[in-house]
């Protein structure tokens, strides 16, 4: 069976062929009840039906171009969504060009400015940590102008109406500390994200509600602020070996393998010394020496559904509301680098 | 002090505002001396003298942004360099946008379509391998059509008229294999990158030479190729056990840590039954179990050196032909993956 073709959708949805090209090319001003927009959407899917793209872009404008902007390219968690993302638009028929902000919010600005300029289809943002809630909201303002569909990945933020694609942040920052918990740790140091990302207070608050289930008290002075990057984890572990954790939650894999560096340097030994709890599963976590617990985050699912849904927005179909926000289910990895508290091993450190 | 203005870079060249304004702006049909716009350049320069971006624009139709595509962007070398050449180009007040073309050929050339399309001012490409000579020849003519600068980066083409920067891939590859010589490896098996890279070939070619030197004959059997991804390791791992290797050069890191998968799957030990090279030294290779001997590329310096070049190329000066293709020389680093050949490990295997 060859290609199905414009004709084969307009017969199926039972409609002219004038008709489905309105519709699916998203033609403006002209009125079609939403019920026949819908089945020609369902006929379009149900027949794989892909418009001749050149033709497509004289219609509509479109350029098959999908921008999508990470904030740091050298954490291996952005690399693996980068590609699951590259992978999904690739076989949609579309190219991807990317902007790295380099955790830089006026970046962010420029890059969705760039793209626009650009004549870009859409644009999926994992974004950079604001300098405060008046940056997200001018971010969400300048969003509002643009008149191409964007989605929010990975990092959101909170009120925001468009569209994102996540993990459960709260469930795996439980996880974590549950974890670390069940194996009788009670000092256990959290190294954050930055300030004013959503990921990052959700982790907390996961951390937060299981030391609460615990009976434990929550103790500021165990948090230590990073930024997602590698280059804190000295003064971080020394932070927490003053106060006494016996086991930390690193609220990604990156900072955990910072601190990994940072631990060896010390000559002190991961269990044995200090439990280690990362953030993302990637694909050096298994690798490292011990390798790494972590939550993992289902990187293939996020990146898929991130483009399908963005897809659906610049193809006019708006999906439904409570397709708006899509969280999806992290889950622990136990490996090697978490261990059984043990009282005598804080008196090793220096 | 202020910011240098165009009035000082006039005074200290010792010419009108308006040559000034010609040579920078690089404005076509204007005939000015080679010597003016040399002390014109070294004036700007020593002044740090940046134009009024806008007016730039205005006059010169410069966008201030730079392609760069890379062939992998889930292999950490690539992360790395590009997070060299993000840095040089935003210090430089450049934009970058980057494709990632899946180490599929087609998909360069549609980059490159896409990013003069787009009007960017110079494209940085690390090229995917060429299915064929004729390819990298169509690549070369396509890439003569273009009315803008670019440079290639890492990989190459043999011949091209082009600039580029990369490492001495062939002492690298030297360098890898002299080292397991000496560790009094024989069999010493080579998991290359794709056939049609330069960058395969040069390191091919110095494992050629050292075995040569150590008067031993070279075993094409002994050869498994691989494509700088993830992905082929247990049929490279069993291609080398089978033929009795006691060490593996791999062309890249990333295909060492897919090999140290492999290995412990079979339940061998890293050095203890196999010694492994691998070639770029990522950051995670010296968080590996075992830490990686590898052959370190100085990757800020090729990154910098093509933003600087790229950068010159699209102001107009043209770099002498000594510097069309720059090389950089690679470093040996010897960590614990690597360690004396021992006849008794050969009995090991299964």
């Amino acid at each position: 069976m060859g290609r199905a073709t414009i004709k084969d959708v307009a017969q199926m949805a039972g409609c002219s062929i004038t008709t489905v090209s309105f519709v699916l090319n998203n033609k403006e001003g002209v009125s079609i009840p939403l019920s026949t927009r819908a089945s020609i959407f369902a006929a379009a899917k149900a027949l794989n039906y892909r418009p001749n793209q050149l033709a497509v872009s004289m219609v509509t404008k479109r350029t098959n171009v999908i921008g999508l902007i990470i904030p740091d390219n050298s954490n291996s968690f952005f690399a693996e969504l980068s590609k699951t993302i590259e992978r999904a638009a690739h076989a949609a028929g579309y190219c991807l060009i990317y902007g790295n902000s380099g955790n830089d919010a006026d970046r962010d600005l420029a890059y969705i400015q760039l793209f626009a300029d650009r004549q870009v289809d859409g644009i999926i943002l994992a974004k950079s940590p604001s300098i405060s809630e008046e940056g997200n909201q001018h971010l969400l303002d300048f969003l509002e102008t643009l008149t191409i569909p964007f989605l929010m990945v990975d990092r959101l933020i909170s009120g925001s109406r468009g569209y994102s694609v996540s993990s459960n942040n709260f469930m795996g920052g439980y996880l974590a500390t549950r974890h670390l918990l069940e194996l009788g740790h009670h000092r256990i140091g959290a190294y954050t994200g930055s300030q004013n990302i959503v990921s990052s207070n959700e982790r907390l608050r996961g951390y937060q509600t299981a030391l609460r289930e615990w009976g434990l008290p929550f103790e500021e002075d165990l948090l230590f602020e990073g930024n997602y990057q590698l280059g804190r984890e000295k003064d971080a572990l020394a932070h927490f070996i003053d106060r006494g954790a016996s086991a930390i939650f690193c609220f990604n894999d990156m900072m955990a393998f910072g601190l990994y560096q940072e631990i060896r340097k010390k000559g002190l030994s991961i269990p044995q010394d200090l439990s280690i709890v990362g953030f993302d599963d990637v694909f050096f976590g298994e690798l490292v020496n011990p390798p790494l617990t972590t939550v993992r985050q289902p990187v293939d699912q996020i990146g898929s559904v991130a483009v399908d849904t963005l897809l659906d927005c610049i193809n006019g179909m708006t999906p439904p509301p409570h397709l708006r926000n899509q969280v999806f289910e992290p889950t622990l990895i136990i490996r090697k680098s978490t261990a059984p508290y043990q009282p005598a091993s804080v008196d090793k450190f220096p």
